[in-house]
């Protein structure tokens, strides 16, 4: 049980981020500000320069050009609208066009729509393996392509994998669908404030962000979409967003994921330096227990704040829960519903078995992350999964798995 | 021009409504917790509690179950929701259904999804007329589904129209397309919190909402939906919503939304009194001024806040703009792109000739409006008009309309 007193110790930071004060001091301000930023008189005149002012700084914070910002209600909203609009927008053009290429291991919000298209008889879906890492291997993008060069609708390959952290070599990737005159897209959720993300240099077609991932708002994210990008909208009405997606526009969810990710980006040289030797420190701490082994790649091919481990013999629910009650707050990273537990996947994909992938858990530092926070994890560790083993242990034997 | 140091006069509430202190207090309390509300440990069971809270909070708010709730961006999301979700389901499950059938005075946020459909050739798209008030008749709601009993996806009448404020026959209507078996969506963005909505009371399958127009945050609304109507979700992935609208949820936007909506709900039988004694203050200070028409019903089947008047020989743009230099602001009421003003499809679908429509403005007011605020504008719009129409008269001479 944590000391009495104590803050839990927040390791679920890929989850959500917690705002930044500079962030809810931002947004707090202008929140009650009446203006609809449609609106042709004063308030809303300043509304819409607030709009417009949040839409130039997280231009200059991803490598964009702030045209190409199209702000929507989060990392979801954006992938959907990405996947989706692109994909409409490139069969009208040319009926043939009929293939959507993802990774294996892509966020359920690229894979989602991308199937919800398949399924419907639109689409046809291709996932592109990975190796035992999580990577993406360009040449399997171009042999794919190569193969279907008048047929693919899209590309989508995320930044940074939201589970085991694993950066893709996104500029190969969007190469090689340029070679082919196919758009690309990136879920760049996990990946824009944590490490540097340049849109324009990447060459892609189109980003999706969401704020509560680096310290801004819930209910507020970008579609980053090249001009020349043809993307059918997702939500019509009044023309907003380009006409790219209606709905009166959050001036102040805007200015507060603005102010976050220009906080974030400003910082990345040594936040970055500081969280992966955190990060390092609680690896070296979980490899000491027994059964632990490390998902994903190590060093630079990593998100600097993600730590992902498998404990053998373990649920991964479990670990969680009991971890809880030391009220040290981290993740299984996979999808759960309605509590029963599914083998992600992301670490199927990569090769693990169905009962590691079941045992592993993510631990998701943030700048604000501290050597105590670290220690905490690493004074508790042995414990729980003893705990949990011999709960999973009780489980099998009573045929409960 | 206003007196030095005189807060504009707002009277654009029906675009957007200064969200209450107490929205404003109740989401900045939370906004700054780092919990996502799937997360399983102790911060995301705090964030849940706070969301199912503020559904239990909505739900009673408008006389629906809590589980009909489903927490959307905003108005515009929730309506096309509504309307392709719905659409989508009823067509899967039945490939006559083709026939959307939607009042003359919708707004674009439901217009718009329902003509793309039909310019996908996915749907027909059939208008219901409205009389000189801008009511929807439900004896032509029955002629059309009478004429087509089988092949009607659905349809959608607002419950007060945002231009000129006409409250619908929303229950009559529901219970005619009850009849038939088709689903009866409501667009009841400009009602909620202004006037008396009972979700179950009025019989429908599903009913837009948006917070921003009560006195909540922008970017938060809901589609309010009736268990046993299916809809296909526009946005997929992690199935949150009851898997009918993925996305992390905005725990914080969702508290701010209840509590204005509970605010204003408590307030409401004395502040509709109040409000509309003021609203018919200003009708009868504009009415005084030459060439001005009331548009719209008066009395009780009028929104409370609601002024809509036309006065003949100006540019409704025009008017804005000199309101605006005197620190009044409201809207034409009408949609404008790129600086081009259209005249209102709701004017016109009401029988107002083109030059009338174009030369309206559209009052609304809150319950935070002052009796100061509406001598304020009866002060000053016989000059304003005046000015108005000169300039009006000289673009005609000089050939620019």
């Amino acid at each position: 049980m944590p000391t009495s007193g104590d803050a839990p110790v927040y390791l679920d930071n890929a989850a959500s981020t917690a705002m930044l004060p500079e962030a809810v001091e931002a947004m707090t301000r202008i929140m009650a500000d009446p203006g609809n930023a449609s609106s042709l008189h004063g308030s809303g005149r300043r509304a819409r320069r607030h709009l417009e002012e949040a839409r130039e700084s997280v231009a200059a914070s991803v490598g964009a050009r702030p045209s190409e910002v199209i702000f929507t209600a989060g990392g979801t909203e954006s992938d959907n609208l990405g996947i989706k609009g692109i994909f409409w927008a490139r069969r009208r053009a040319d009926a043939r066009r009929r293939r959507i290429v993802i990774s294996a291991v892509e966020h359920h919000a690229v894979i989602d729509p991308a199937q919800w298209l398949a399924d419907r008889g639109d689409a046809d879906l291709v996932l592109l393996p990975v190796d035992a890492d999580g990577t993406v291997s360009p040449a399997a993008l171009r042999a794919e392509l190569a193969a279907h060069p008048h047929d693919t609708a899209l590309v989508s390959v995320m930044w940074a994998n939201n589970e085991v952290g694993t950066i893709e070599p996104v500029a190969d990737l969007a190469a090689v669908a340029a070679e082919f005159g196919v758009p690309m897209h990136s879920d760049a959720i996990q990946a824009v404030g944590h490490i540097p993300v340049d849109f324009t240099a990447a060459g892609l077609a189109a980003m999706s962000i969401a704020a509560h991932k680096f310290g801004g708002p819930h209910g507020a994210g970008a579609l980053v979409l090249r001009r020349d990008v043809e993307c059918v909208p997702l939500l019509h009405g009044g023309g907003h967003e380009r006409d790219i997606r209606s709905g009166t526009p959050d001036a102040a969810a805007a200015v507060g994921m603005a102010t976050a990710l220009a906080v974030s980006v400003a910082g990345l040289d040594s936040s970055m330096v500081r969280v992966a030797a955190l990060r390092d420190r609680l690896l070296d701490a979980l490899s000491g227990t027994e059964g632990c082994i490390v998902n994903g790649p190590l060093g630079d091919r990593r998100l600097p704040g993600n730590a992902h481990v498998a404990f053998r013999g373990c649920e991964g629910d479990s670990l969680l829960m009991l971890l809880d009650a030391h009220g040290i707050e981290c993740s299984t990273g996979s999808a759960c519903t309605a509590g029963v537990a599914r083998a992600s996947h992301v670490l199927l994909a990569m090769g693990m078995s169905t009962p590691d992938a079941r045992s592993s858990l993510r631990f998701s530092l943030s700048p604000s992350t501290t050597t105590a926070d670290v220690d905490r994890v690493a004074a508790v560790i042995d414990e729980v999964v003893d705990r949990a083993r011999t709960a999973g242990m009780a489980s099998v034997s009573a045929g409960e798995y």
